[in-house]
């Protein structure tokens, strides 16, 4: 029955495509819910279900790749419509220490294991690196759903993530380095300081330039929905330029939002997250489906597998939760686990090496059971972890309106 | 400066393609609405400009395609949403007949003028098929934004339409018999009763269905936002049901918001909306895309599409308004004018034929210009069809709440 659906037409191709998917999502997300887990944990598994592992009915294609990419770069930026970047700028140190320790430990504790086990260099360090990502959205997404994003921990989370993307950026290239066999350390200086200039200049002037100029442009604007309009212009435009600093899309999109948090009705917030409810769940499924089993070739690398998501979960919880203890323990820990979702990013840094020869393939399906596996143990923990603060959600009071 | 940003990196390809087409399309738009023009023509123009043959900025590709076909299921889904199966119901009689005139008139008239022209018998089906299908989503979207989706004219060219999907697909169906050189009436039949009787079954018990079940399912769900999640969920059921049922994915979306219309709150209109605002503007600028001029090949060539456009604006105009005489000239001229965009569905019958090898490259060019050109002209003619009449849009009042 289902391969004949899945064999239908050209014409059938998307609809059944969102069908599955995001039917699939809501209906283990509801389930996850019933049973006290997060949904965002279904939603997960959904996309491991209907993947070439288990059922066979949706294989990673374009289409879904685009839709997925899209999802979180609106997931991102309907996170950062709810930070104010002043607010951002206050817990900058905290962060800043946060994210280095949280990039130090995890690598150096997957390159060490990697060497004990017995793996090549190169491998070792691609391993570590692997590591050293946070994929914030499965953290944003928890908090924000939970009313959560103004804590302070949630903040202190936010920022780290964008200051740990500058910096496994400066680690992936310095590695693909090492790899070629020649480290340019001016190459990775400069392209750290181009990232980090774009990240820091967009998030200290741009809420300022947009309380600015957005006013102005509106007002004369004949358009309808005018506001939403502007603001999908500087979400693209945003996270184009982001991807050309050398960082991901998606810190394009949060600085995107924090820009136009203080200058947009919420009209727009209600807007986007009609797009982030219908895009999200293909951006999670989306991670499910590279579940490879392909990790569990043997049952020494089914140990190694093991050793390694002990090690991911532990440092990067150690390693955050470290730099983040001048906040109180409360605090470290809850930053320590917000900060454990590894996501796609490491996956994307495994397939760089994939196509650099510089791993083999059970290595890289050890990085994609670590990515599927830190994204799926968070969100239970971040519950946890929160357990006891009180949602604070945005009324429409709180959004500053125009004129 | 553009060429190097179109080389960009695989990271940067969904950003520049979202930014590309967001931002020309806003942005034209705005530039016709201040000239006192549709701005929906200005997307379809900023499709045109950005496209192959002017600056060649963009292509269709997979990611485009894929955007525009939910923007037309998610218009059409938003269309439904205001309108009651009832109130749709009770022009049915006016709608079949409209369809039926709308859809013999332009057959005849484009079969007819080939012939004389000296086009092949099999080539002047084809161009005579490709004139028949109404693409309703332009219409609806101008009468959607002007706020007349309310009005009498403007119901019945929605349920002309839905009629004019399923008289297309059995002209279709026709036309490829004969290409294929064997006419099988019984399959004909089967095909346009399967049609027929899903479309109406739909229409008919599927509000009464949703208004049954919704509220119980709804109450026993923990997800937030449930009632949008189940709206989706059948929107993409009824998309991929009525692709099985040989009609379009869109007919199955407006089923769904027709049968959804009397059943939800305010907020999933508004979240619709969201996507609405996002995605229309990927299936305005796709149709520009398409764009081709080798309809301008040589200067016989060129006269045949000035007298297939004239003859496609006026047989439809006729057709349609004489079926809509019995309603009084007001409303006929505003049925006739609703019913001439034709689209992308011309498109893919004009697709069809070139992959039987039925027509020529040229006279597809004939057809995408006769698209391109019936959906450019009909937004403006319109406008000045319902001058005077007063829009009605929905406030949060009239919207039926659960519970």
């Amino acid at each position: 029955m289902f391969a004949l659906l899945i064999e239908a037409s050209a014409a059938a191709r998307i609809p059944l495509a969102m069908l599955l998917v995001f039917a699939s999502a809501k209906l283990l997300s509801e389930l996850f819910e019933r049973l006290g887990q997060p949904g965002i944990v279904g939603e997960i598994l959904a996309g491991i279900l209907i993947g070439p592992q288990v059922l066979g009915w949706m294989a990673p294609n374009e289409t879904l790749t685009t839709l997925a990419d899209l999802g979180v770069m609106f997931l991102l930026f309907r996170v950062g419509l709810e930070v104010k970047a002043s607010e951002l700028m206050k817990v900058g140190g905290s962060a800043m220490l946060v994210a280095t320790t949280g990039v130090i430990v995890p690598f150096v504790m997957g390159w060490g294991i990697c060497r004990l086990w017995g793996a090549p260099t190169l491998e070792s360090i691609f391993i570590g690196a692997a590591m050293v990502a946070t994929s914030v959205g499965i953290t944003a997404q928890v908090l924000a759903a939970a009313g959560l994003l103004q804590t302070r921990a949630a903040r202190v989370i936010l920022a780290a993530a964008v200051v740990d993307d500058v910096l496994g950026l400066i680690v992936l290239a310095a590695v693909s380095g090492v790899a070629r066999g020649s480290v340019s350390y001016l190459d990775i200086a400069l392209t750290g300081a181009l990232a980090l200039g774009f990240t820091v200049f967009v998030a200290m002037f741009g809420t300022r330039a947009v309380r600015r100029i957005m006013p102005k442009v509106q007002a004369r604007m004949a358009l309808v929905e005018s506001q939403f309009a502007l603001g999908m212009t500087l979400l693209f435009a945003l996270s184009l330029l982001a991807v050309y600093a050398g960082v991901a899309a998606i810190v394009g999109a949060f600085l995107a939002g924090m820009a136009l948090s203080e200058a947009v009705d919420r009209r727009v917030l209600d807007l986007t997250n009609g797009v982030t409810e219908l895009l999200v769940p293909f951006f999670l499924v989306g991670i499910g489906l590279h579940f490879d089993i392909s990790a569990f070739a043997n049952p020494s690398m089914m140990a190694l597998a093991g050793v390694i998501l002990a090690a991911a979960l532990v440092s990067k919880f150690i390693g955050c939760g470290l730099g983040a203890l001048g906040m109180g323990r409360t605090d470290a820990l809850r930053v320590g686990v917000g900060m454990i979702p590894r996501g796609e990013v490491g996956m994307v840094v495994a397939q760089i090496g994939l196509r650099m020869g510089a791993i083999e393939q059970s290595y890289y399906g050890i990085v994609v059971f670590l990515s599927i596996a830190t994204t799926m143990f968070a969100p239970p923990l971040l519950k946890m972890a929160f357990r006891g603060e009180a949602p604070a959600r945005i009324e429409p009071e709180d959004i500053v309106r125009l004129g």
